[in-house]
């Protein structure tokens, strides 16, 4: 695609358009906006602009398409597939003003939300009338909804609750034409028309801008347990999870981390349990909700037969609230102490739950061919499994050169497993070179062809999801 | 759209690319795979043909392709909106001979179908196994999971489990060029491209045919208890349905009946509880699920404070398998009691809950003005409402000519209580002209665009869903 160089008429029309404060040519607010979590990339806009109402959005991607200028909607920044990066400039349209939690309605269950809402932040608030948001990525405390929707976002509870998209009723979008929609409706069940809403839930910004969104609450549940079960080889700790669920155990999480995710983790978090160790190879952190502890006990006690037919050693039960925080944080601080621990790569598989431990097996083989060592973690009871690729003394020329063909060994292991190149990451910038791996070329032309029919100009977050073509 | 006829060359080619008794162009069978459960309409093929393999589907799509002749896919003929009907004739493509169940995988819990799969024959082959798929319509013992997914189908355990859409994982679609694509992974998370499992689900043939898919299950639970709760006045029926969540509980059903549903469905139903009476003017049937009896039974009290608490009456409890056997069969032959009675049109509305009485109220303020009667009933957990508008004695004159200005308003009341017009049904051929109510022109338009992305011929099941363009 060519793009216009942002120009004085267009500039001139952008600020006209937002409040005095709304735009931004400053060089540090154009870096600021032009990173997200993604390795160490940054990709400033041309400017930065901050709109406070669906109707200002409207205009900024009217004069973006008057102007053949692209638009890359920009939310919490800790995306992980770079999806959120202008890498052609133009505008960076964020969207952490528009930050409203706009209504909770606790007689149907439902709250509407503007897109800048933090994840935790809308957590929090319905969790006071005593209902439930499920959807908690490692980064809920300061990723949006927005962003959440963007990258049909998952995390723990997706397990037993779905992913984003399963709480999604009804979006306000912003078309590449400017055209403001509605997609769905604010009921549970909906067979009119094609699905607007989860086309574009997962579609990272690509076909609109997501201003509002309706989502489904549950009630809260009243109890929770949490253990942490070791296991001597990481293996055995996969396989015991497809079991838990074949004994007829759905946990509410069941998350898998290999020893050095533990080990790096430990010191960034206070009050873990004092027996915690890091001799076992891996550990299963499960947790099991509902209204009823002893039943959660009866369950418990359903998963440890489970875990120590397959070899779990000493079971590490939260005995408190401050327990339970400590080993939840712990979990939630692993992709911040890889990063701390060295440059990495993060590839979000995902295979059949089962499928899990021949996934394991084969990223290990595939690092000892290529001679990289990684440290996997994530969300078993899913099969998504996150591969870190530690570049630790490893050569500039292997890492930048190299290791690429490594990856498409690991995605191509992935798809020949059931699975695919991303649970709940995106494939946003980072994993485009992969798409062919998980799509062949008639896939490709349908998406492209969807892609066409929402954006005829491409200005819509270009360079990102769909690969270019060959 | 203009279409060739039906010409021996084009019906020649569909007859090499099937088995020899793959086609048929006689009377019988024509009129046979002419309808479906949408009044009385009848609207024949030129000719059936009835594939085997996702091979034959891909010849037979290529041949109408390039003869310009429509297909309609045709399941299990249950639909209430049309879908499968044949309106511009041509090729009507039966799936009832794409009837196997390909895998059973217990070790990932999920199952691998055709699409002429009997939803009820799916659900007694995975419950052998322990497991569950929840989504049953009504007609569960005569539609097809190819159907279902056409529709995005719900029915009762919705309400808890979630509708057709939220069990798919992977679909295999013959696309209106005749090329053949997965849409997923067979994985329980999926970021990885645009979302063109759900896109397809609820498309409703007009986007491409399903040939196989890929289908999420869960643990069976252990335990059911069941009850029927009578209410004086039907309005307070619908009220306790949403204090019932927002009580804490999540009913596997909760389903909603008016007396004249009740009254003409007991002579369809055998073994009904002796006390069960058709005075009350409403019943609402609520069924809880669990592995654990006593929790089940505390669930119950809880549902049964709320519900007195709304003026319910005495409570039915189910004390046998056989008496919950009898109580769902009431429930599941309301349909075809209603068709025994009389003449009717079947709206298939869906609100937020709470508004579920406003909308009943509407329903027959509406029908008192235009001097109709109706018998609502449905999956109120959801709030989703079958109005039955019965003919009786009205005029034929009415019943064709003026009787849609009633239902225009119906569509719009349930709209403006940020409703829809399809909750499960689809749209198909009967609820076309009403889609103007649930969407605007920018919202057609842009679902005309991917139709036109997906079909550009306009071959796959044309006439259907999307309103002709004025």
């Amino acid at each position: 695609m060519q793009y216009a160089k942002l120009g004085i008429e267009a500039l001139e029309a952008l600020r006209a358009a937002l409040d005095p404060d709304g735009l931004s040519v400053r060089h540090e607010d154009r870096v600021h906006y032009g990173h997200d979590e993604t390795e160490d990339l940054n990709h400033p806009p041309d400017v930065v602009v901050r709109p406070r109402t669906t109707a200002q959005v409207a205009a900024v991607v009217r004069i973006c398409a008057a102007h053949n200028i692209p638009v890359t909607p920009i939310g919490g920044r800790t995306g992980l597939s770079g999806g959120a990066l202008s890498v052609y400039g133009g505008v960076g349209l964020a969207l952490d003003r528009m930050n409203a939690i706009v209504d909770i309605d606790e007689r149907n269950l439902q709250v509407t939300v503007e897109p800048g809402v933090i994840t935790q932040v809308l957590q929090e608030a319905v969790a006071a009338k005593g209902l439930y948001y499920p959807p908690d990525p490692s980064s809920r405390g300061s990723c949006t909804i927005g962003g959440n929707l963007a990258e049909n976002a998952g995390g723990p509870r997706a397990v037993k609750y779905g992913v984003t998209r399963d709480f999604v009723l009804d979006l306000e979008v912003v078309l590449p034409n400017g055209e403001v929609i509605r997609t769905g409706a604010r009921t549970l069940k909906n067979s009119t028309g094609y699905d607007l809403t989860r086309l574009m839930v997962g579609s990272e910004g690509t076909l609109g801008i997501i201003t509002q969104a309706v989502l489904r609450l549950v009630p809260h549940p009243r109890e929770t347990r949490l253990m942490l079960v070791p296991f001597s080889e990481a293996t055995k700790a996969c396989e015991a999870v497809s079991a838990i669920f074949r004994a007829g155990i759905t946990p509410s999480a069941l998350e898998f981390m290999e020893r050095d995710a533990i080990a790096w983790t430990m010191r960034f978090t206070e009050g873990l349990p004092a027996q915690l160790s890091t001799e076992p190879a891996a550990y299963l952190l499960v947790e099991v909700d509902g209204n009823e502890g002893e039943e959660l006990m009866r369950s418990c006690e359903a998963i440890l037969t489970v875990a120590e037919a397959h070899g779990a050693g000493e079971v590490l039960f939260a005995e408190s609230s401050a327990e339970k925080d400590a080993l939840w944080k712990m979990r939630r601080s692993v992709p911040v102490s890889v990063k701390a621990h060295s440059t990495y790569k993060e590839e979000d598989t995902v295979v059949p739950r089962f499928e899990l431990p021949k996934l394991l097996q084969g990223v290990k083989e595939i690092g000892a061919r290529y001679g990289f060592t990684s440290v996997c973690y994530g969300h078993a009871g899913d099969g998504n499994l996150h591969v870190n690729i530690i570049k630790g003394d490893l050569t500039d020329h292997f890492w930048e050169h190299e290791l690429h063909h490594a990856i498409r060994e690991i995605f191509a292991l992935t798809v020949s497993l059931g699975g695919t190149i991303s649970g709940e990451h995106g494939i946003g910038l980072v994993q485009r070179p992969y798409m062919d791996i998980a799509f062949n070329t008639a896939q490709l032309d349908l998406m492209r062809a969807i892609k066409q029919a929402f954006d005829p100009l491409g200005i819509m977050n270009p360079g990102k999801v769909l690969p270019d073509q060959s």
